[in-house]
């Protein structure tokens, strides 16, 4: 990959406003200062252009784009499509679809980005309904999970185009050769899970799909470094993947209870922060590893967490950048291929 | 609570057989001395002799009663009710259907345990399908998580029976007295959860239960502690609680290389090991707060994890305990019945 890559950011979204978005593209900068990265910064010039003003490295690779409107967090899907039009969302969004730039990136409302991104953008040919994922450190790399929370409610067939959207994923974003994909059940004996995962499973195995499908696992080999693809429907994949962040918080407080409990304790915390300690803190803060992509739109849409701050924020542009680079688009191809022309041959042979 | 307490023992169940479980009495005497304990210990008397001829303080408090066969971990639960009779876990249970014990522990199969306990002991009255619970540690205390596993598929009405259920055993065994309970749902605008979720948050609002409601929580609620019972169907629960121990190992591992990785390190951690670093290693082990307790029967019924040790057995132990000694089986009884005549209102009002 040659030349500058373009990102269009949508600087008005996430809890903590502009000021996060901007500080993370500062943060970007200096995180990988041999990217040549430009940005087209969304959002009302009244509160981008003093922010830009005070990081003048930023607004060095920045253009601004004024857009009137916001959509707001707690704004309906529904309501936000129809109202988004000339929102710094849409706008970014647009950018994504007219070719300017490579890659979207947002903390806005989550319902909102994934309805307006399908109206724009519209989905790839086999894809049913976008999925969004995420990453999941293991102690070998990362995990995929996907869908932590487009789809509430999914069949067997969007489950099967996770999975190969999750590989194809996996293979561009982290450069692995053959990941090894599992579908998320219970570990429960007669009751092997419900009806919708089981008849997922039968389609992989059924459908010739090139992916090596291991089949069944449960929720701790999410983290267990032995697969690399884990996929499951919207409603249980985003209380998987809360559920996994408040643990850690726990866990890191009874780290920090124990690090501060006696002198000794503070005495030890005092020669781990030479170095180790600084190192687990950083493993142990989901800022790291932050940003979601929406995958199976005809563009790269990445969702930065709400909360994110700045350093967040430049773990979305990250993500965007390296989806950017990859061959993603052209890696999801062949196996969508290979699933419909299955379903075809199956209908064929129902009637 | 005065007097000896007995407890029947399945002492054939288990990943590590039965000396884990003849551990785990020795090891619930040394935890708990002050306590009154009996045990009836099923299984087959040519493993078991041995044993306790090993462990005579074990063999002071237990009656062996041989058992000829044995509820494998692979057997089908519709398999293994036609073929328990006799076996180690269908005559532990039935010695509390007879009166004899007060509850029964095993960690055998999951779904065999549930399937023999629904024949052996029934359901209360009000109670379509038992459900298992877990505790769930947080920084002021425990929650409780229900269903963990035993119904892969749940309507509405059996996502409060748990809530009820749930709020009883919270205050039975851990003695909280309005114990706060939610829904556990996706944060996502809306596509705020499923259909059944939303149902079953519309019954508990309507049906006048005598409990304090707080609606819908999301994953990383579960272990904040700001609430003390968190309802949900088998698949959800049984995924979010083997992702939050995935979870908890990731972060044990990377503490331990943290306190492993240089000289000043390995120093750190001999001044921690002093005892915060042994409080820590014990707060993170799933094995001290082991124990599933199904509830919905006529009788109690606790699982112990199949690869627990002698010391995760003992907790087991120590939960049947707890929960004989308490009062949820009268507890329960209050919102059962409040429930029972709300649906018959809304059944007579629809006809």
């Amino acid at each position: 990959m040659t030349g500058t890559m373009i990102i269009s950011v949508d600087a008005m979204g996430g809890d903590l406003g502009p000021r996060a978005v901007v500080e993370g593209i500062g943060d970007a900068l200096k995180r990988w200062p041999d990217r040549e990265v430009r940005y087209l910064l969304h959002g009302h010039e009244d509160e981008l252009k003093p922010l830009l003003a005070e990081m003048p490295a930023v607004a060095a690779v920045s253009e601004l784009r004024h857009a009137e409107t916001t959509v707001e967090m707690t704004d309906k899907p529904s309501e936000a499509v129809r109202r988004a039009r000339g929102s710094s969302m849409w706008n970014a969004i647009q950018s994504v679809k007219s070719g300017e730039a490579a890659a979207i990136v947002s903390g806005g409302n989550t319902g909102a980005l994934m309805a307006i991104s399908k109206v724009i953008l519209r989905m790839k040919k086999g894809v049913h309904r976008p999925a969004i994922s995420a990453n999941w450190p293991t102690p070998k790399g990362h995990t995929v999970v996907l869908d932590v929370g487009a789809n509430v409610q999914c069949g067997a067939t969007q489950l099967v185009e996770f999975a190969i959207m999750g590989e194809a994923y996996h293979r561009a974003v982290f450069g692995s050769e053959t990941p090894k994909v599992g579908l998320l059940n219970v570990g429960q004996e007669e009751l092997k899970g419900n009806d919708t995962v089981r008849e997922a499973d039968g389609l992989i195995r059924k459908s010739g799909l090139d992916m090596e499908y291991i089949g069944f696992i449960e929720g701790n080999d999410i983290s267990a470094g032995d697969l690399e693809v884990v996929v499951t429907d919207g409603f249980t994949g985003n209380i998987a993947l809360k559920t996994a962040e408040g643990t850690a918080k726990l866990v890191a407080g009874w780290v920090r209870e124990a690090l501060t409990s006696s002198w000794s304790a503070k005495l030890a915390a005092g020669l781990l922060s030479l170095g180790a300690l600084d190192r687990l803190r950083k493993r142990m803060d989901p800022k790291y590893i932050n940003g979601g992509v929406l995958l199976g739109l005809k563009g790269i849409v990445v969702k930065s967490h709400g909360g994110a701050d700045g350093i967040g924020f430049a773990s979305a542009i990250g993500l965007a950048c390296a989806m950017a680079e990859s061959d993603f688009m052209a890696e999801i191809r062949r196996n969508l291929d290979k699933f419909e022309s299955f379903e075809a041959q199956e209908v064929a042979a129902a009637s």
